[in-house]
C-alpha cells in the first residue's frame, strides 16, 4: 500500500502540546472567568515582549484584527472613507474584505513574481497612478517578511500607514528595520498589524483566534474599544463597536505554543531547505530561499508549475499519495463577490494562480516525508 | 462578619458542569478538528430540537448573530440599507449596533412599562409615524418573550419581517403561535433570530459565542456563508464576508450545559417567585410575573427603584453585603456614539433607566440567599 503524504494533519501538528493544552483549558473552565482577564493579559504581554512591540490587542481572529484597524484609524481620523490603499492582488481575500469592509478602497498590485510579495515598485507605480492613497497593507504571504530599505523609503517619502497583514508570518524578521527603529519583526514594521492563530498557523489556536500589534497607543486603545461593542469602558459606548474578543480559554491554548513557534519555524526552514535541495523537476519553480532564514517562516512551501501542468501535477502527486492545497487559486478580484474591483491588468497574480501549489511543510510531515515528497515530485511525468 | 452575596459568580454557575466540560475540551483538543466538524453540527442540531426550529447556524457572538442577520436579508434583496427596523429604546445597545452596521436605520420605540417589552401597540403608532419601516426586532429582554396575538397581527397584516433578539431568552416560550404555526420558543416566533451565549447567559459558553435561527433555509445557507468569508465552498466568495464562526470548543462546552437548561431556567422562576413573595418595600416595582411561567426564563430579576432612589437603595445593599447590577443604565440613544439617533422622546426608557436594579438570580444564589436578600432590600430604609 503507497504511504500517504496528508498536506497537514492538525492533531499531529499539536500532538507534542496536548497534555499542557488540557490541563491549560481546565486552568481557564475552573477560574470562572471567561471573557478577558489574566489569560489574555498574559498573552498579550508574552506576545509582545516576542515581537517587541509595545501594544497587544488580543481580538477573535485575524480579519477582524485588520477590520478593527482600519475602523481604529478612521475613528482616530487618520483615514477617511474613500481613502485608498494599495494591497498586493494575490493575498488571502481577507485582507480585501477588511478594506471593502471600512468603506476604503484596495488599490490591488501585482506582486515581484520570485517573493510573491509587494514591491516598492509596486507601491510606487500605484502612486502615482491613483489619488488618494494613504495607506499601504503589505502582506507577509505564506511567511515570508514584505519589507526591505525600498518600501520603507517609498512609504516614508508619501506619509503612507503601513498595515501590516501578519497572519501568516509570525516570528519573521526583516533585516532592515520598520519605521520605528530597532523593530524588525513582522508586526512591528508598520504603524499596526494583524495576527491571525487560524489552527493551521505555524501558532495556531483550537479555533479561531488573532491580534493586533501597533507601536501606537491610541490605535491600540480605539481597537480594543471597537472589539467591545465600542465601549471605552462598561456600558459607555463611545464608537459603534463590534464584538471581536480573544477568548481566554483560546489565549491560554496560544501560551502554551508561543514559547515553542522558533521551534516550529526552524523545523519548517529546515523542510524547506531540504525541498529546495532535493526538488529537481523541470517545470518545477521553487520559491526563493531568503538570504537570511528568518526573513521566512515557511508557512506554505509554495512551488510553481509552469506550462499549465499545475493540475496535472496535483493529480498525480495525489495519485502518489501525497496531498497538496493551493494558496490561492482563484485572487480576490476574480471572485464573484468582487466583480469589477479591478480595471487594471494584474498578469502576475492571474499567472501565478495558475501555478502554484502548496506542499505539505507543517509538523506531521517529517525531513524523511520531505525526502520521500521531492522524489515522488521529481518522478512525475508531464509529458502528454 | 456581614455574609456577602455576589451578583453572579460564574464559577458556581459552571460548578456542577465542571468535570463534563473539562472532558468536552479534552476530546475537542484530542481530536485535531478545531473549525467546523460535528462538535458544531451536534449543536446546531441539538439546539434545533430544543427550540424546535428547521435551521441553526452556530457564530461568534449574539451581536455578529444579528449582523448576520441582517445582512444576509440585504443580500436576499429582503432588506435594503435605509430601510427602517423597529426596535424597543431600552433594549442592550448590541440589538442597535446590528441595525446601524449593517445600513439600516434603527427607529426606536418605548416599551411597556410593565414587562419592559417591545407592544403591537408601539410598533402601529411607529409605521403610521414612519415610512420605510420593513422589519421589527423584538427583543425578549431580560428573559421574557415578547411576542402576543396583537404583535402576530401588526407584523403580519403590515408584512414586517421579524428578528427576534433572543440573546436573554433561551427556552422561554409564548403561549401565541409565531409567523409559523405551531412553533413558539423564542427563537422560532418570527423570520429569523439571534441568541447569545455569553458567559453569564442562562445556557452560557466559555467565552463568546452565539447562533442564528431561522425557518428560512436560504436565510441560513447566506449567514453561514457571510459567516465564513462570504465563501459558499472553499476559496468561493459569493459575499464580501465576515469570520463570524462557533469555535467547536465553545459547541463542546454549549452541549454539556444545553441538555440542563431547562433545569437552569425552572430555578431562576423559583427565585424569582420567592423574591416576588417576600419583596414589600414600598419604594420597590417588582417585575410582572408572567401568565404563563415559561413566558419568561428570568434571566436577569429587575426590579425598579421609584422615586429616585435606586442608586441609594443600590449603595444601601452594597454596605449590606448584596451586589447588584443595571441593565442599562444608559440606553443606546444616549450613549456617546448614537448621539443624534432618536428626535422622539422615549419617557418610558429615560425614566426605567434610571429605576432598574438587577438582583441576584443565578446559580450561586440560592432560595436561602433570596430569602435574605429580599428581608435586606425590605429594611432598606430610603427616607432621607
Amino acid at each position: 500500500m503507497t504511504k500517504r503524504y496528508p498536506f497537514l494533519d492538525l492533531a499531529s501538528v499539536n500532538e507534542p502540546y496536548m497534555d499542557e493544552m488540557c490541563m491549560a483549558a481546565q486552568r481557564v473552565i475552573r477560574s470562572g472567568r471567561y471573557i478577558g482577564g489574566d489569560e489574555v493579559n498574559d498573552f498579550q504581554s508574552e506576545l509582545g515582549r516576542y515581537l517587541n512591540v509595545p501594544h497587544v490587542v488580543g481580538v477573535s481572529n485575524g480579519l477582524d484584527a485588520l477590520r478593527l484597524i482600519l475602523r481604529a484609524l478612521i475613528e482616530l481620523g487618520r483615514l477617511t472613507p474613500g481613502d485608498k490603499v494599495v494591497v498586493p492582488a494575490n493575498t488571502y481575500i481577507a485582507s480585501v474584505l477588511a478594506i471593502t469592509d471600512a468603506g476604503l478602497t484596495p488599490v490591488l498590485v501585482d506582486p515581484d513574481p520570485a517573493t510573491l510579495n509587494i514591491t516598492a515598485q509596486a507601491i510606487s507605480t500605484a502612486i502615482n497612478t491613483h489619488s488618494g492613497i494613504k495607506a499601504v497593507m503589505p502582506v507577509h504571504l505564506y511567511g515570508r517578511v514584505a519589507w526591505d530599505e525600498d518600501i520603507r523609503k517609498v512609504v516614508s517619502d508619501n506619509n503612507l500607514l503601513v498595515i501590516e497583514d501578519s497572519a501568516q508570518a509570525i516570528g519573521a524578521r526583516s533585516h532592515t528595520d520598520g519605521l520605528y527603529v530597532g523593530h524588525n519583526h513582522a508586526g512591528a514594521l508598520g504603524h499596526a498589524a494583524a495576527f491571525s492563530f487560524y489552527p493551521t498557523k505555524n501558532t495556531g489556536a483550537l479555533g479561531d483566534a488573532g491580534a493586533v500589534t501597533t507601536h501606537d497607543k491610541a490605535l491600540a486603545d480605539t481597537v480594543r474599544a471597537l472589539a467591545n461593542y465600542g465601549a471605552d469602558r462598561r456600558y459607555h459606548n463611545i464608537y459603534q463597536g463590534y464584538n471581536c474578543r480573544l477568548d481566554p480559554i483560546q489565549a491560554a491554548m496560544l501560551r502554551v505554543k508561543l514559547p515553542h513557534n522558533d521551534d516550529e519555524n526552524r523545523a519548517r526552514m529546515q523542510s524547506a531547505r531540504l525541498y529546495d535541495r532535493l526538488i529537481t523537476h523541470p517545470d518545477v519553480i521553487k520559491p526563493l530561499l531568503p538570504e537570511f532564514e528568518d526573513e521566512c517562516i515557511w508557512h506554505q512551501y509554495v512551488i510553481r508549475v509552469r506550462n499549465g501542468k499545475r493540475d496535472m501535477m496535483r493529480q498525480q502527486l495525489k495519485l502518489a499519495g501525497v496531498d497538496t492545497d493551493i494558496h490561492y487559486e482563484v485572487p480576490p478580484h476574480l471572485q464573484p463577490c468582487y466583480a469589477g474591483l479591478s480595471h487594471v491588468p494584474l498578469p502576475v497574480t492571474e499567472m501565478t494562480a495558475s501555478q502554484l501549489l502548496s506542499l505539505p511543510i507543517a509538523r506531521g510531515t517529517d525531513l524523511e516525508d520531505v525526502a520521500a515528497i521531492a522524489e515522488i515530485i521529481n518522478n512525475v511525468n508531464l509529458t502528454e
